[in-house]
C-alpha cells in the first residue's frame, strides 16, 4: 500500500466508522420494529435491510442470520436500557459488571429483581426476548451462543453478590452461589415465559425474603 | 334410529372403541418418535399419520394441529411415566392428584423434584419438551392450552402440599403458596431450558434445602 493510499485510508475511516455505526444502529432499530410489527418468524434479513435502508449484503457482512442480528439488537437495547436505569438510580452503580452492593443483601437483590421485572414488562423488550428464547429451544447452536452472551453474564454476577454477601455475614457459608442464584433468576424467568401468575415488584419482593430467609417455619 | 341399529350400534361400540384406542396409541407413538428422531420442524401430520398406519383425516378428526397432538401424546407419557413411578415408590402415593404427604415437606419435596430432575433427563422427554415449550414460545393461544393443560396441573400440586404443610406448622404461616411453589419449580425449569448448570438430584436437594431454610446467615 503507498502512502498517499494509507494516508487517504486514515482520513477516510472516522467517516466510515461513523456511517458503520449508523447503519448498525439502523439495523438494530428495524430488527427490533419487524420483530415487535410483524412477529419474528415473518421477520426476514430482507425486509430489516429494507427498513433500515441498506443492502442485505451488508448486514451479512456483519450476521450470518436473523437469529444472530435480532441477538445483537436485543444486547445493545439492554445496554442502553442500563444505562437509561442507572441515570434513574444514581446511589446504585448499576453497571454491566457487578451488581449493586451497599452491604445489604435484601435491598440490593429487591432492587435488582424489580428492575428485571420492569424490563420483562417493557413491551420494547418482549417479543424479542421471545424469539429469542424460541429460537434457542429451537436451534442449538444459537442456544449455546444465546446462553453464553445473554444469559449467563448476568448469572455470574448474581453469584458473585451472592459470594460477597458470603463474605460479609450475610449468606450462609456452605450455601453454593451457582445454585442459590438460580432461587432468583429461576422463578421470574417462568413467570415470564409461561405466564403463570403476576409479575410485579410485589413478587420480586417475595422471592427475596423467600430466598434468603426460607419458607420454612424453622431451620433443621 | 330403529331399534336394530341402535342395537347393531352398541355391539359395534367395544369394537370401534378398542379400535380408536389403538389409533391413538399409535398416533402418539408416531409423534413422539417423529419429533425425537427428525425434530419438530420437520414432523407433519402426513408424516404422523403414515408412521401411525391411520389416514390424515383420522388426526384431522380428533386434532387441529401437529401441536396438540404431540402436547396430547406428551400428557400421555407423562400419565405413564407416573404410573411406572408409582410402581417404584410405592411407599409414596405418586398419583396425579396430590404430591406425596408424608408430614415431612423436605423429603416429600425432595423426592418429587429428584423425579422431575429424572423426568427431565430421561430422553424420552426431552425432544417433545423442548418442541413444546418453542412452539408455546412462538403461538400465544397454544401457550394459553399448554400453560393450562400442562404446567398449572403441576404448580397447584405444590400449591397444595405447601397449603398442607402450612397447616401442620412446617411451612411459616404469612408465606403464599402461589409464590413459594416457584421456588422449586422455576430453577429446574431454567436449568433444563437453558442448560446453565447441571442437573441432577444434589441439584434438586440444594434447591430444597435453600427454599426451605432460606440462604441468608440470619432471619431478620
Amino acid at each position: 500500500m503507498s502512502a498517499t493510499n494509507s494516508q487517504s485510508a486514515k482520513k477516510a475511516a472516522p467517516d466510515a466508522t461513523r456511517r458503520s455505526e449508523r447503519s448498525r444502529r439502523a439495523i438494530y432499530d428495524a430488527a427490533l420494529g419487524l420483530v415487535g410489527e410483524i412477529g419474528y418468524p415473518r421477520t426476514t434479513i430482507e425486509g430489516i435491510a429494507a427498513r433500515a435502508g441498506v443492502g442485505k449484503q451488508t448486514i451479512y457482512r456483519w450476521w450470518g442470520s436473523k437469529a444472530e442480528v435480532l441477538m445483537e439488537a436485543f444486547i445493545d437495547l439492554g445496554e442502553r436500557n442500563q444505562e437509561a436505569a442507572a441515570e434513574k438510580h444514581p446511589d446504585y452503580p448499576l453497571d454491566f459488571d457487578s451488581l449493586p452492593d451497599t452491604g445489604d443483601i435484601e435491598a440490593d437483590l429487591k432492587l435488582v429483581l424489580r428492575a428485571t421485572v420492569d424490563e420483562l414488562k417493557d413491551p420494547r423488550f418482549e417479543a424479542p426476548a421471545r424469539a429469542l428464547a424460541a429460537e434457542g429451544l429451537a436451534n442449538r447452536d444459537f442456544a449455546e451462543d444465546f446462553v453464553a452472551k445473554l444469559l449467563m453474564p448476568g448469572l455470574d454476577l448474581y453469584a458473585a453478590r451472592l459470594r460477597a454477601a458470603q463474605e460479609a455475614g450475610q449468606v450462609r457459608a456452605e450455601v453454593d452461589p451457582l445454585i442459590a442464584r438460580d432461587l432468583f433468576s429461576g422463578p421470574l424467568a417462568q413467570r415470564w415465559l409461561q405466564n403463570t401468575g403476576p409479575l410485579d415488584h410485589a413478587y420480586a419482593d417475595a422471592i427475596v425474603e423467600y430466598a434468603l430467609y426460607g419458607i420454612g417455619a424453622r431451620r433443621p
